[in-house]
């Protein structure tokens, strides 16, 4: 008999949030990517225009961890006309030793905000001047809310700032934020005011033309750019490659996907120039911050060793406290109802 | 309420069989392929050396099937020691149209198993002579079993020869073939000998090295080879390709994967030459089998489409059979179990 664990969003939520534990599980996933034998192809992407649809599959085999994950993550853009959210997805956990499967988790997206949040501050750590106090999100979604709170576990953030295109979006994220943190979180309606005198600055939106202007930067600051993950996505002016230590989750993906992308398009950065990943200035094999007035860029493109470690988490915890369902993957008809 | 239709190999098995309408599903995928907006991406493969594990993802969307598949086939080759299979897998139906997950299918590797022994069916069904009735089967594992069962679904066969590096399984599968088929069904231990005088010969072997010589062939003969689906194995001889229309699943992966790469890595053929694929010549686009005395190669290394089509016809008959049960997939913790 082979049994399978099912987890629900519900579970999911009870068992994994956004806390220092799910930081430190993806800050281990990119030290892994940079000092172990990490198996991570690119990612597998299918279109369905038919539906405006997309989706993505990404994976990672990480030396060290039981399991896998595969995650398929569906966008569907026509969805909320049916009344149903366009962003779905699940991640499917195997054994790494025997390939069989070992739990689904229908966490309609959930586990990849929390990884993708958690990403943030690990570059935050890492990049971030120690003593950052004031933040500014661009953007007022979901990950807008995730990216400060990640932030608030890493760095002693004070006061907070929110631009978005949509100012009553922006308001609404900036009052819940402000009770759920306790720090005062302003909408503000100029960006570049935003910008002034933030310590670190992270884009969360879908943008395709740069929201965040190069000119407006000023020394010590550090952004993330987690916004872009596909050809077309670009959230930052490629001038500010001039003048900022650039760090990318994996160079393969935002050459392709990432604020780099654009940079190398426009020519503000050339397709074989060098440049650190998060992983290898988490393992200290290159410099990422060296001076207080340095400029820093995260540039977050999504990496299939996060959704590893995050499933990996989640199923553990999820057999240490009994949450779930498990069903026999062997099972006759009629023995599973 | 969303729910996902989840069910075994047990019940997969009572859903779907390997019959005509097996291979009429499959067929229409092909023709899908050769006159539809079908989207396929290429294969996602992770390998995990460590345990012997390889494991690949195939998607692909046929425009007038409601769900897309997705399949996941690990083979962990160091499993025989652990007493488990070395081969596994699952796929997952999503709706075409929202992206979100409509069924589990936990069938260990045998809707695969239908769907390529489905798509020799359909190779010999457009490319063998219509009066074949002598089959020759290289190999003596499942497939060989499937291959030649597929065979008589569309051939008038009335003999069948098996060739096995391993005798005795040669002899095991010959003898219950016949039982199950009631034809004669002989093992042969000369390759060559079983090539002689048979009307189709299907290879289906993980060989590395060629089986079957160029000039054991004979005038009339059609050839499915559907052993090798990686970079390192290799079945015919690629001097054939001097003798035979070559007929190609996905001629961007059959040069890759297939029985081609290795027929251009010899410079028996070209990477640039144009060969045609199943579908077209099922769309009637593209010359299959011209006169009688012509030999055909049909080279399957395995496609999306094949999975996306199985897996909606699987999901389509459970529906209609009540067969599966269905699990909440948004479910607070507790009301699942």
């Amino acid at each position: 008999m082979s049994r399978m664990l099912v987890l629900t969003e519900a579970e999911l939520r009870r068992v994994v949030r956004l806390d220092l534990s799910a930081v430190a599980c993806v800050e281990e996933a990119f030290l892994a990517l940079a000092t172990k034998a990490v198996a991570m192809p690119p990612i597998l992407r299918l279109d369905i225009p038919d539906y405006r649809g997309e989706v993505d599959v990404k994976t990672a085999y990480v030396p060290g961890l039981d399991g896998f994950a595969i995650k398929v993550s569906p966008g569907f853009f026509d969805n909320p006309k049916l009344g149903l959210a366009s962003l779905n997805g699940l991640m499917i956990l195997f054994s790494a030793r025997t390939g069989l499967v070992e739990a689904l988790l229908l966490d309609n997206g959930y586990l990849t905000d929390v990884r993708t949040a958690a990403a943030g501050a690990v570059a935050a750590r890492h990049l971030a001047r120690p003593d950052a106090a004031v933040a500014t999100i661009f953007g007022a979604g979901m990950q807008a809310r995730l990216q400060l709170e990640a932030l608030a576990l890493v760095r002693p953030i004070r006061e907070a700032r929110i631009w978005a295109r949509d100012q009553h979006k922006a308001n609404e994220a900036a009052s819940e934020l402000s009770r759920k943190l306790r720090i005062p979180v302003t909408a503000l309606p100029d960006p570049q005011a935003a910008v002034r005198g933030a310590d670190v600055i992270v884009t969360t939106t879908p943008a395709e033309q740069p929201i965040l202007v190069a000119g407006w930067l000023e020394p010590g600051q550090h952004i993330t750019a987690m916004g872009s993950d596909s050809e077309h996505k670009n959230e930052i002016d490629p001038a500010v490659f001039a003048r900022v230590t650039y760090v990318a989750d994996r160079l393969s993906q935002t050459r392709r996907l990432g604020e780099l992308a654009s940079a190398i398009r426009t020519g503000a950065a050339t397709a074989d120039q060098s440049f650190a990943e998060l992983g290898e200035v988490i393992a200290g094999k290159r410099a990422g911050r060296t001076r207080a007035d340095e400029i820093t860029l995260a540039d977050l493109t999504g990496t299939g060793v996060q959704d590893t470690a995050i499933a990996n988490l989640a199923a553990s915890r999820a057999r240490g406290t009994g949450a779930g369902h498990s069903i026999d993957t062997k099972a006759e008809a009629g023995d599973a109802a």
